[in-house]
């Protein structure tokens, strides 16, 4: 593979990327990796395991001379490091975010941007409940997708090489604007992480029922809820802080049919229920069709419970 | 392994029945297997494969001299299949059924057991979204629960039979009461149901989000949603139906839980968000510690996206 960019930094040394790092090098498309962390400790362990090529005590040692710089921080961080690194960043940088939300970023990062950078959206849909510099691995992009989200104006020479870089890393990319990106996401994901942890606080809530119980039989459904629930909180406070209009109007979706979902079980509406179970029934088969996951029980898993 | 009923019949021959089948030649413990569906296409698709020593043609002839019967249809069925039988069982004939729910159960069963009959409930907290004579599989109860749930009255020897029966089809077993059985399931069961099937159900109705990418997109956290909402129609409506108290109830409690994250989200209460989401964690940490699921990230499927 040819490299892309000669100096690549990251900033913050998470589960993405500590991953990108592993996938860049596995991929030759970068020539040298620095890194940064907020916390020494961070830094010390990306130091042990070798996470990137030099980490510095600065984020301003780390973009100096960077063609590409990473923002892999929690979305609510994200301007606050933009405005750290701009001074140091050189003519012709790219700017790159790896954020679970767009257009709060793009509002709280661009206004930091120098004139001589450019910045790019990117959101790697790809990931896992465990977070810190010891977590990732040079897989966790492979056949993923990463949505490629530039601001009006983007250089397309620069949305192609890194659409490149991405695609080096294992990913499939897909452009994409970044309301439409925010109003997907948080169907797909946003709103399903708030309902899994919704219902995993509920259970631990019950006297009547205990926390034992709960473990035990969690395998009947609840399990999923629970590896969902398990995610990093100040990532997710941040994506729901910044992803608040469309969960917002998702989650008043999702209320409306719950209700009427409830009221045909107040009143025995077993017709209701059972065309609305049929519905989404084909859904799962598009999933399957679509090879996003395997058609053998419980993901191949042992055996689940109901 | 000993014989621990001369001849069983199964009434129903989908999932639950086939695997118990299935799973009762393995271990030895039941001297013949009879077995009787609704349909004539189940019927003949049984005896093609195999899947019992007999099929009748008569829920009567199945149950005729056998020493337990098991009632393996949707819960709302189970009266009515109880009523049919009535008639031909035995003298000390033990009636079991495998139903999710229990309450609903036992007042629609009891009414018609016959004096020379006993009634003991039991349900597997083991299954899979597929469904039909074709679905079973032997190891589907291995080190799963079998909750045992005896009326009142009911007699301790055939209690423990019934016990022992299940741990040779390789299941744990716990006892527990009808109405506690029916919280239990409506906490780690039947209401994260309800959830998952209205979430799938939302996403499929958002014009502004294509099916298509609801479907490419859903290993970001939607994938597990349409895995839980792909499960048979007619056995949750059921399900829903008959565990509708306890169901509400728990309904309830989510929409609360739920209304107050939503409105930190609307006030930008991170804090609240960010507890709740500390505290969720740590009932995940018990379910891997008591060995329900792995710690290996995605249940060491590849990889996940958010
Ligand atoms: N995890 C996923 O599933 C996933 C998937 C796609 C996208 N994302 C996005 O990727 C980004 C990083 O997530 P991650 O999973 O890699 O997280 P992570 O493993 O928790 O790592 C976060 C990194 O950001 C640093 N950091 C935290 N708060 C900061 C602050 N206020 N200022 C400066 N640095 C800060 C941390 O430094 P210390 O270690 O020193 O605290 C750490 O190095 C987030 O924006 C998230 O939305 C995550
Ligand atoms: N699947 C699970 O995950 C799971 C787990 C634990 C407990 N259970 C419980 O186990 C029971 C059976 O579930 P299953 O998964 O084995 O279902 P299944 O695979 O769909 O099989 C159901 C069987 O019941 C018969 N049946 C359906 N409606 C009937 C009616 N109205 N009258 C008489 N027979 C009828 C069907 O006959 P035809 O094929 O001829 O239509 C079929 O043989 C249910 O009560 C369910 O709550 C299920």
């Amino acid at each position: 593979m040819t490299i892309l960019y000669n100096r690549v930094a990251l900033i913050g040394l998470g589960l993405i990327a500590g991953s990108m790092s592993l996938a860049m090098r596995r991929a030759g498309v970068a020539g040298e990796i620095t890194g940064y962390a907020r916390s020494s400790e961070t830094r010390n362990t990306a130091r042990e395991i070798g996470l990137v090529d030099h980490v510095c005590d600065t984020a301003l040692d780390a973009v100096k001379d960077a063609d590409l710089v990473v923002l892999a921080v929690p979305v609510g961080a994200m301007g606050t490091v933009m405005a750290e690194i701009a001074p140091a960043l050189k003519q012709g940088a790219v700017v790159t975010d790896v954020g679970s939300v767009k257009g709060d970023i793009f509002a709280s990062v661009l206004p930091h941007l120098p004139e001589q950078a450019e910045f790019i959206g990117t959101h790697p849909m790809a990931g896992t409940e465990h977070s810190g510099p010891n977590s990732g691995f040079a897989e966790l992009f492979d056949k993923r997708w990463c949505l490629i989200v530039p601001p009006e104006g983007a250089s397309e020479t620069e949305i192609q090489r890194l659409e490149k870089f991405w695609r080096a890393l294992g990913s499939d990319t897909k452009r994409m604007e970044a309301e439409h990106h925010d109003l997907v996401c948080a169907v797909v994901s946003h709103t399903p992480h708030l309902i899994a942890y919704t219902m995993v606080g509920v259970a631990d809530d019950l006297s009547r029922v205990t926390d034992q119980e709960v473990i035990e039989f969690s395998a009947a459904g609840f399990r999923d809820f629970t590896r969902i629930a398990a995610s990093d909180p100040t990532m997710w406070r941040d994506v729901f802080l910044s992803n608040k209009d469309a969960t917002l109007e998702i989650l008043g979706r999702f209320t409306e049919e719950l209700f009427a979902l409830q009221r045909a079980i107040r009143i025995g509406d077993g017709d209701h229920l059972h065309d609305y179970f049929t519905r989404t029934r084909a859904i799962r088969r598009g999933i399957i069709e679509a090879g996003q996951d395997t058609d053998a029980p419980n993901f191949g898993r042992h055996s689940d419970a109901t």
